[in-house]
C-alpha cells in the first residue's frame, strides 16, 4: 500500500506523550484517569494526536508470553485519546527512551541475541507487532506503528553492549515487521524511526535509504544536540533549520515522489538553548518544517516534564515538555497552542530549485555521511545556501546525474560540496549521553 | 544480634516459589487467587515455608521510583502464606532468576554502573531493602531477607556484563544491605545467598568468610549440576553429599559456634538424574542435611515446574518442581511430603572428629577455592573419607594450628589433602549456561 497524503488535509500537530506520573513506568500501575488528566491538557493546547510509548518488558517479559493486560491497557489509552478527539500512534518494541534501555531478560547477558538477526529475536519481535496489531486494528483512531523509538541505537558502534548489523540485515528486520504491522492492522500508515545516526554515522547499518523508502512515510526525529548547536548556536539559522535539513535529505532518498514525511521528534534541549529561547526556537523550527512538501505533521518531544522525583535521566530530558510536571501550560507550549491554528491549513511549499548533492555509493549509502553531519561539508553548504536566501534541495549524486529526475523536482541548479572541505569529528552524537553525579 | 537454633526447634521443610502460572513474570499482573491455588498445594505436601522472589525491575523501576503497589503485592503474598499457615522468606534484590537477570534500566548499558560498588547504585538498593523492610517488619510469618538470589553472580568473571568486586567491596555491600535490613525490620533473621562460585571460584570477590559470617546465618546452595554429577554420577555419594559438604565447608569457616545453616536451595536436575532418580536422591540429600548440627531447615527449588508455554529456559529449569505445572504432585514430591514428618523433630548429630584441612591465607580466603571444588583434592578428600564410613568435618587451616578450637569441635584427627594433587580446571559452573536452539 502507497500512503500519501491530499491537498486538502491538514497539517497534524502532536505530542509525544511522558506520562506526568511515574513517566513509562506508569505502564506497570496503569491509572486511566491520570492519562485522562494528562491528555485533557494535550487536548487543550490544540492538539490532534498523540505518540505512545508501551514498554517492551512490560508488553512481552518472556519470548513467548505477551501479556494481554499490558496489550489492553495499551488499547484503553488509545481509546482514552479518542475521548479528547485525538488520534494515538503506538512504538511497538520499546526499546529505548530518554536515555534509559528496556530489553527484556529474554535477550540481554546470559540470553544475549542481536535483535535485529537472531531468528528467535525476530520471531518474538513479529509476534509482539502481530499481538498488538490484532488488538488495535479496530481503533478508529489509531495511527499505526512505530517499530520502535530510535531502535537503531541497538546496533550503534557506540552503544555499551551493540547489536551491529549490515544494511541488508538492518532492512531484512524492518521488512519482517513491518510486514507484521500490516498483516495483524491492514491498512495503517505503520513506520519506523532512527535517531540521526542512519543519516551522520558512516557504517550505520541503518541508512538514509531505509528511512525514505521503507513503511509508509519517512519519520524525522531532529535534536539539535547533535553538534549542530554546540558547532553555529542554539538559535542560529542551522538549528532552526535543522528539522527542514533533515527532511529535504529524507525527500532526496525517496523512491516515491509524494511520500510523506513525519516530523516525528522535535525537541528543544536545555544543553543547547535557554528556557526563554526555547518558544521562539520552536516556532522558527515548526515554521520551516511547514515549508516542506508531504509534510504529514509534527510531534513535539515532549508532552509532560519528566518529573523531579524520578533520579539518573540526563538532565535535559528534565524540562521538555509542552506541559510541566504538574500539568501547566509552560511558555512553549503555549507558542505551539498559539501557532497551530495558523498553520494547520496547508499552504503551497517554496519550489526548491537549487539541490545540493550527496554522493553515494552503488548501493545509494551516501559516500560520507559524516560530510551531512553537522558542521560537514554537506551540512555547510546547506547552511551557506540557506543565508544566501535559498531554500535548498537533496538531491543523491545518483539522482543529479538523472535529468528528469531533476525536472521532476524542479531542480535547475546543483551545488556539490567537496568532501575533502571539512574535517568532520566521527559523529557518535545521540542523547544518552549520561552524566555521573556520584 | 545473633541468631540461634533451640534444641527442640523443628527442622523447618519448604520450597523456592516458582509460580505456576507466568512464573516470576506474574508480578506484573498479581492474581491472589493463583498464588492461593499455588500455595495449597505446597501446604498440603506439609511445607512449612515459602521463599519468594520479588523482581527488582517491577519494585523499583526507577532508582527513585520504589512502587508501593508493588511492596503490597510482596506483603499480600506473605499474608497469603499465612493463610496457609506457612512462612514467608522474600528475596529483595531480584536479580538473578533461573538464567535470567533482571536489572533495571537505570544500572545497565548508558546507565551502567557496578550494583556491588557505586554509591548511587547502594544507596538506591539500601532504599529498595529499607521500603520493604518496613512493610514486611509487621507480617508475624515474615522470615526476614535475603538480599538476592546467588547476586554475587552479577560478580563473577564468566558473567557477560560482570560487576567485578575484591573481598572487601564485596563484604561492604552485604553488610551495608544487612544493615538496612535489621534498621527497617528489626529481629529478623536476614540473610544473603550466594552460588557456590564463593567456594569453589579463585579469585571471585564473594568468599567462604562473607558466607559463614555475615547474617543471621549460612546459606546453602547445592545444586550438583556443578561438576560433581558430571564427574561422580547423578545418584553418587558426592552427589547425595554435596550439600552437607557444603554445609561442613559453611560451620568451617564461622566463627560463631552455633551459627545455624539454612540449606536454602537444593534441587534434582534432569541433566543429572533420570525422573525416576530424583525421589531417591531428594531423600538421600535431605537425610545426609539433616545429619549436620545447627541446620535451619531445607528449602527445596523449586515449587512447581515452569510452564513449557514460557521460551528459553535452560531444559533442566522444566522440570524441577515438586508440584508440576498444573498443581499435580510429582514423584519428588511425594517422597518430600513422605519423610518431612520424620525428619521435622531433631535428633542429635553424629561427631565429625576427622576434620578435613582447607589450607587459607591471612585474610582467611582459601589458597585454592578449586581444590574445594569438584574434583579438586579437597573435595575428592571428602568423597574418599565419606566412603570410608567418616563423616568428616572441615576446618580451615587457621584453626587446624588452634588446639582449643579443635577441642571444641570435638576433632581428633586432620586429613591434610595436598593441593598439588589434583589438576582442577578453571570452576566456571553455574546455572545460566543457555542452550542456542535457534
Amino acid at each position: 500500500m502507497t500512503f500519501a497524503l491530499t491537498p486538502d488535509q491538514p497539517l497534524r500537530f502532536g505530542a509525544n506523550y511522558t506520562p506526568a506520573t511515574e513517566w513509562m513506568h506508569s505502564w506497570l500501575s496503569f491509572n486511566p484517569d491520570n492519562v485522562r488528566r494528562d491528555f485533557a491538557g494535550l487536548a487543550e493546547l490544540g492538539l490532534d494526536h498523540v505518540r505512545l510509548f508501551p514498554l517492551w518488558t512490560v508488553l512481552q517479559p518472556n519470548r513467548t508470553l505477551i501479556r494481554q493486560e499490558a496489550i489492553d491497557d495499551v488499547h484503553t489509552v488509545v481509546d482514552i485519546a479518542a475521548e479528547f478527539g485525538m488520534d494515538a500512534s503506538v512504538d511497538v518494541v520499546q526499546g529505548h527512551l530518554s536515555s534509559f534501555d528496556f530489553i527484556p531478560s529474554w535477550l540481554f547477558t546470559w540470553h544475549d541475541k542481536n535483535m535485529f538477526t537472531h531468528p528467535q529475536a525476530l520471531s518474538g519481535q513479529v509476534e509482539l507487532v502481530s499481538a498488538l496489531g490484532r488488538s488495535l486494528a479496530g481503533a478508529s483512531n489509531f495511527l499505526g506503528f512505530t517499530l520502535g523509538n530510535e531502535t537503531n541505537q541497538f546496533s550503534a558502534k557506540n552503544h555499551p553492549s551493540p547489536w551491529p548489523v549490515t544494511p541488508d540485515e538492518a532492512g531484512s528486520w524492518l521488512t519482517a515487521l513491518l510486514d507484521a504491522a500490516e498483516r495483524s492492522a491492514p491498512g495503517f500508515p505503520h513506520v519506523h524511526s532512527e535517531y540521526d545516526a542512519a543519516w551522520y554515522m558512516d557504517g550505520h547499518g541503518f541508512t538514509p535509504a531505509h528511512a525514505a523508502r521503507l513503511g509508509a512515510m519517512t519519520t524525522v526525529h531532529s535534536w539539535i544536540f547533535n553538534g549542530t548547536a554546540q558547532r553555529y548556536g542554539g538559535r542560529s539559522v542551522a538549528s532552526d533549520r535543522h528539522a527542514e535539513y533533515m527532511i529535504e535529505m529524507a525527500r532526496g532518498f525517496a523512491t516515491q515522489p509524494d511520500r510523506p514525511i513525519w516530523l516525528q521528534e522535535i525537541g528543544a534541549p536545555a544543553n543547547c538553548l535557554t528556557p526563554e529561547e526555547t518558544p521562539d526556537f520552536l516556532e522558527a523550527t515548526v515554521r520551516s518544517a511547514v515549508r516542506t512538501e508531504n509534510l504529514w505533521g509534527v510531534t513535539w518531544w515532549c508532552s509532560h516534564d519528566v518529573s523531579r522525583e524520578l533520579a539518573d535521566y540526563p538532565e535535559l530530558e528534565y524540562t521538555l515538555g509542552l506541559l510541566d510536571n504538574g500539568g501547566g501550560v509552560k511558555p512553549i507550549g503555549q507558542r505551539f497552542a498559539e501557532i497551530i491554528p495558523e498553520l494547520r491549513q496547508r499552504r503551497p511549499a517554496p519550489a526548491r530549485n537549487v539541490g545540493i548533492v550527496i554522493p553515494v555509493d552503488e548501493n545509494e549509502i551516501p559516500v560520507s555521511r559524516g560530510a551531512m553531519s553537522p558542521g560537514g561539508a554537506i551540512f555547510q553548504a546547506w547552511v551557506d545556501a540557506c543565508a544566501e536566501g535559498i531554500d535548498p534541495a537533496i538531491v543523491t549524486s545518483k539522482d543529479a546525474e538523472n535529468p528528469a529526475a531533476l525536472a521532476a523536482r524542479g531542480i535547475t541548479e546543483l551545488i556539490r560540496p567537496m568532501l575533502n572541505a571539512t574535517v568532520v569529528e566521527e559523529y557518535s552524537s545521540n542523547n544518552t549521553v549520561v552524566e555521573d553525579t556520584a
